[in-house]
This record gives C-alpha cells, sequence and structure tokens, in this order.
C-alpha cells in the first residue's frame, strides 16, 4: 500500500465516515441503481477507480470529502481530486440561472430526462446558491423537486453545498465538477439563482450559460441583477404553454430584440432566444440543439477550450486574491482602523487614496 | 510660516517648477483670461487660495503635481488635494463614453459650450484614457479638437494624464476632479473611449455615465465591451442630423426597447434614449434636462450620496487591493513559479486552487 493510501486508512476522520454511512445522497432512493455495499474501507486508489467506473455512493462519499471542513477530508480530498484531474474536462458544463418562480426545477428536470433518454447521456445536476438562508442542502435540497429524474440511472443530483462565502462554495463545485466527469457524465448542469454574484461565479465555470425567463417583461424582471443579461449564450422563456404560448412568442421576439442591440461575443456565438414549455415538453430539444451548436462552433473556433483554460486560471488567480485581501482585512488591529477610515473618508478629512495608504502603513508596520 | 509650507519653498523640485512655466495648460493660449502673473514661488496655502478663487495658471500647476511621478511633487499634491477636500463635492459629474468616431469630442464641445452660455456653469472636461498608444496627453491632447469651448473662460480642459495603468490614472483623475471643483467648476465632463475597462473606472467616479452612439445599430457596435449598456444612465444617438434623422429616431426606439429589457438600476431611474446633432445643437439641451431629472431624483431619494460615499469606498478598497496584490504579483521570485503554475494548470497536472496554494506558501515562506 503507497504511503499516501495509508495515510488515509489511518486518519480518525477517515474511520468514522464510512462509505454507506450518513452521506447526503439524492438518489439513494433509487430502487435501480446498483450500489457496491462496500463495508471495508475505501483506500484512495479505491475511491478513483471507484469514482471512474460510475459508483455514486463512492462519488458522493468523495464529494462529502470536498464539502467537509476538517482539514484531514480536505487533504483526501485533494488526493482523490488530483488522482480524478487527469479524467476531467470531457463534459458539456451548462450553467442555468432565472429567478425563482422561472420554473428551474421543471425545466432541470424535463430537459435532464430528456437528455438521458433522446441523446443517452449521464446528466449530472450540481448547484450554487451560497446567499440561501434556507436550511442545509438549499436550492436542490428537495428532493422532490425533480422526481422523475432523482430516479433515472443515469442522472445524478448533488444540492449546493452548504451555505457559505462564495469563493468556497465555487472551489467545491468546481471540485466537484472534476468528480462527475471523471465519473462519466457527460452533461454537467449548475442550477443557480438569478440574484446576486453566484451568477458571475457559475459564468465562470461553465462552456454554456442559459437565462431562463418569463414572458411578459416587466415585474419580472425585477430579480434579475443587471449584467446577466449579457452574460447568457441563450435565453429560454419558460413555461410557454396553453394561454401563455403567444405571450412568450411576443417576450421571444422582443429579447431577440435586445440581443441584437448587445456587442457580439468574443465566441463568435449570437445569442439565441427560445421558448419552452417543461410541463408539455416543448421547445426542450431545440435547447440542446442549440447547445451542441455552440458547442460545435466554439470547438471549431477554438474559443472552448481557450475559455476553459482562461476559467482555470481566473480561478487560481480569484483565490490567490481573496487569500491576500483576507490577509490584510482579516487582520484584527487593522479592523478598527479600516471603520475609523471609513469614517474620516465619507466626513472628507481625507482622500479615497490617503486613506488607503495610512491603512497600508499600518499593515506594512506590523 | 508654516512648517508645511516651508518644505514645499525649500524643495529642490519646487523651484524648477515656477508657475507659468512649463505648464501643460490646454486654456493657455485663451486671450480673455486673466492670470495672476506670479513669479514668486507659492505657498500651500497661496496655492490653495489659488485654486479656490479659480486662478487656473494655479490649477493647472497644482494638476502637474499630482501627475508627477517625483515623490516630493506628490508631497505637495496630496497636501494641497487635502486642502481643497472640504470645498469639492459641489459638482455634477459625467462620465462620457463612445466608441472612436462616435464624435465626442464635436458632442462635448457643443454640450459643453451650451452649459457655460445657457446654463451659466462653469465646465471643466478632464479624460481617462489609460490604454492609448498615442503621445503623452492623448485623447484630449488635440486642442483643435474642443477650439470653440477651449477660449471659452468659463472652461477648462485638461488632457488624460499620460499613459499609464489605469488605477494610476484614475486616481488622478479623481484627485484632479477635487481640485476642479474647489476651483468653482460646476460641471466635471470625464471623456473616456468605449473599448476597455477604462468605462468601469470612469463609471465608479461620476454621477451620471452617458453613453455615445450612432444609428445604424450593427457594425458600429463592434468596438463597445459587453456590459457598458447596462451601466450607462442615458444613450444619446449622435448625428442626428440631415438623412440621419430617420436612422437616428429608429435607433432610438430600438434602444428604448431594449432598455427597457433590463432590470431597473437601484437608482430608481429609468435610463434614456435620445438624440442629438453637436453640428446643429438640437438635442442638446435635452440631455442636459435628462441629467438635471436624474440629479433631482437622485438627491430627493437619497442614492446621489449613497453613491458618492459608495464611490469613495470603492476606491479606498480598490487602492488596498491592487497594492496588496502587487505586492504577491511584483515579487520577482514568484514571477517565474506563478508561469510555472499556470502551465501545470493547463496541463491537468493541478486544479486551480492546488495551484493557488502552492503559490501562497511559496509567498508566505518567503
Amino acid at each position: 500500500m503507497s504511503k499516501k493510501n495509508k495515510h488515509i486508512e489511518n486518519s480518525k476522520e477517515y474511520k468514522s465516515l464510512n462509505v454507506n454511512k450518513g452521506i447526503d445522497q439524492p438518489n439513494s432512493i433509487n430502487p435501480n441503481t446498483k450500489y457496491i455495499k462496500t463495508k471495508k474501507k475505501l483506500s484512495l486508489d479505491e475511491y478513483v477507480e471507484g469514482i471512474k467506473s460510475g459508483n455514486r455512493t463512492v462519488l458522493s462519499q468523495a464529494i462529502t470529502f470536498i464539502e467537509s471542513k476538517l482539514p484531514k477530508h480536505q487533504e483526501i480530498a485533494q488526493e482523490i481530486i488530483e488522482k480524478c484531474l487527469p479524467f476531467s474536462g470531457n463534459s458539456i458544463r451548462i450553467g442555468i440561472t432565472g429567478v425563482p418562480g422561472v420554473g428551474k426545477s421543471s425545466f432541470i428536470e424535463t430537459f435532464g430526462l430528456n437528455i438521458i433518454k433522446k441523446q443517452k447521456k449521464k446528466v449530472a445536476v450540481l448547484a450554487i446558491d451560497p446567499s440561501s438562508n434556507r436550511t442545509k442542502g438549499s436550492i436542490l435540497g428537495d428532493k422532490t423537486r425533480m422526481e422523475q429524474l432523482s430516479i433515472e440511472k443515469d442522472a445524478y443530483i448533488r444540492p449546493s453545498p452548504s451555505v457559505g462565502a462564495l469563493g468556497g462554495v465555487a472551489q467545491k463545485t468546481r471540485e466537484t465538477i472534476i468528480l462527475c466527469e471523471a465519473a462519466g457524465f457527460d452533461v454537467i448542469l449548475i442550477e443557480t439563482v438569478g440574484v446576486g454574484q453566484s451568477e458571475i461565479a457559475v459564468h465562470s465555470m461553465v462552456d454554456y450559460f442559459l437565462l431562463l425567463m418569463l414572458s411578459g417583461a416587466g415585474d419580472e424582471l425585477q430579480g434579475i441583477k443587471r449584467g446577466i443579461m449579457e452574460m447568457a449564450d441563450s435565453i429560454t422563456i419558460t413555461k410557454a404553454d396553453n394561454k401563455n404560448i403567444q405571450k412568450a412568442n411576443l417576450a421571444k421576439a422582443e429579447y431577440k430584440n435586445a440581443l441584437h442591440l448587445f456587442p457580439p461575443s468574443e465566441s463568435g456565438w449570437i445569442p439565441k432566444v427560445t421558448i419552452c414549455s417543461a410541463l408539455e415538453n416543448t421547445g426542450i430539444d431545440t435547447i440542446w440543439e442549440t447547445i451542441i451548436n455552440y458547442v460545435k462552433l466554439t470547438k471549431e473556433n477554438k474559443f472552448f477550450s481557450k475559455k476553459r483554460d482562461e476559467q482555470a486560471k481566473y480561478w487560481m488567480y480569484e483565490t490567490i486574491n481573496n487569500y491576500i485581501q483576507n490577509m490584510f482585512y482579516n487582520d484584527k488591529d487593522l479592523k478598527s482602523l479600516i471603520k475609523q477610515s471609513e469614517k474620516k473618508l465619507l466626513n472628507k478629512e481625507v482622500t479615497s487614496y490617503k486613506a488607503a495608504e495610512l491603512l497600508l502603513d499600518a499593515f506594512k508596520n506590523k
């Protein structure tokens, strides 16, 4: 046994976290899924092999390590991720956002089922919702919301990591993507709510960004943060069924008009607007075809891999910047000084630059 | 003489920089302006009093200190700014952007002249163009571009600070705003080009952000960065004269339609779209009225001062963040390590987080 495997075996935390015990596993209700009923402790290689073979119990356990705050778990997680990294990358990562009420869950359920049944692909659904005040488990916590999808053997649904700072949640989600890809999922859907910074995080980790909108563009827009529309690779008007179809088509025309006024994206892609009904399963395949066209175009013009490379670098630099900023802002002595400086600044006693300089001097002289 | 004044008097750099000598002063060609022909060296108080009395030679000299890289000049500049700070803030700060060719100079000339002649207000024109590869002096360097405005006694035109990092240029411009306000300018126009990060900087230092657009929304949009449209408090279609009027009105309707799909801004303001012709001086007053309406609304709902306070804090934190990031990124030993990490990252040998961690470890162990 390698040294690495040994230290996992011997860790106290590892022992208390046997596979098949206390796993936050939305799919565990699926009677069709065959789990390896392994009671024995897994070695690092067994984790990696388990994930690569598509064993979802092992995958879930590894994600639990990713989400754990215990340093020992983090260490195990990092080793698993490192081993899985060469097998990652072969999926289409799709971000899905929209205000509450737009029908994200219904959409993802129908969309996911279509991809599994018609395209014969494996679909993982993740979520980012760091701002949630709801119970741990957050936007995807309610399993009943995607009842049909959750029992599909080719679907894997994982709730958002616990409430926390966006940077941390984003990191966990990106690491989870790596494991899901190593586990053979072809499509990763990442759900988020259209109200905050989390869109930017999701946009920075996906290949394609889909914005769900309601017809009747007015009050419904209230919740969407400015700038999100320009990030969308396509907009889909949801709930286009029965009496809504006409309204949805009108909204489609309006959004199409608006998008055409936006400057073109570096990808060479012209954002599309479509309508759909998750209830009636109409317009859902069009969305998939649109995404496939996008992937084809951007793989041909190399934007696809360029964007992924840029995203990888973005998260490296984000992590560094957050860390070094925290060195400053989390300094206990500086905290009160920062408050004083803000006060002086707003009283026009100092300029922004002078205030910054004084704080930096205090920081350097520590 | 106070200690402060004395050290300015005695400084070597000060002596070599007498007022009326080598000043980058676009208005010096104005025969109507009465300069105080002071050959003697100025004390700190004389600088401040000179600025407050509206003496533009003294103002220009002080701005030259702001723009100087010499530490001694910087020290003098900071003292002048500190003294002027209590007298700043009483202007409307207006950012003006648009791609090259949209007619920014002609617009600013006509707009500025209208404000001076009809509103009886004093107008200062500044610019931010850190990306410029042109000669020092940059986008406003060519005095002939605003020939009529530049000879107005109530106008003051100052070219963009020399080419440099955006953070530094933005700081100099913000400090220049303070001096211009202390000098009694009622309206500060800040011009920038619609192609880069500089819009965000300008947007973060003005009360009102005006985007100039050409009619025929298509190719002309190529140069505008995504997201800028959503920052605009109003859009004006320029060159709406002669045969262009119909096209301009069409573009106006289209943009209006597009803006109405955007989520509302925190200011409570609904962005407006207008058309204008700088050549024929039509539609220019409407823009001024629009701005006045904006100011009225946001002063009533307190957004005006809230935004200014947030901007002051934004620049304090920007300055701090830039400084501490530079501590990391400008470290000679780290630079090659960062390059190596990027390589490993793109080769999928490490995750973004692991790469960041390794670099941060190297930084901490220095």
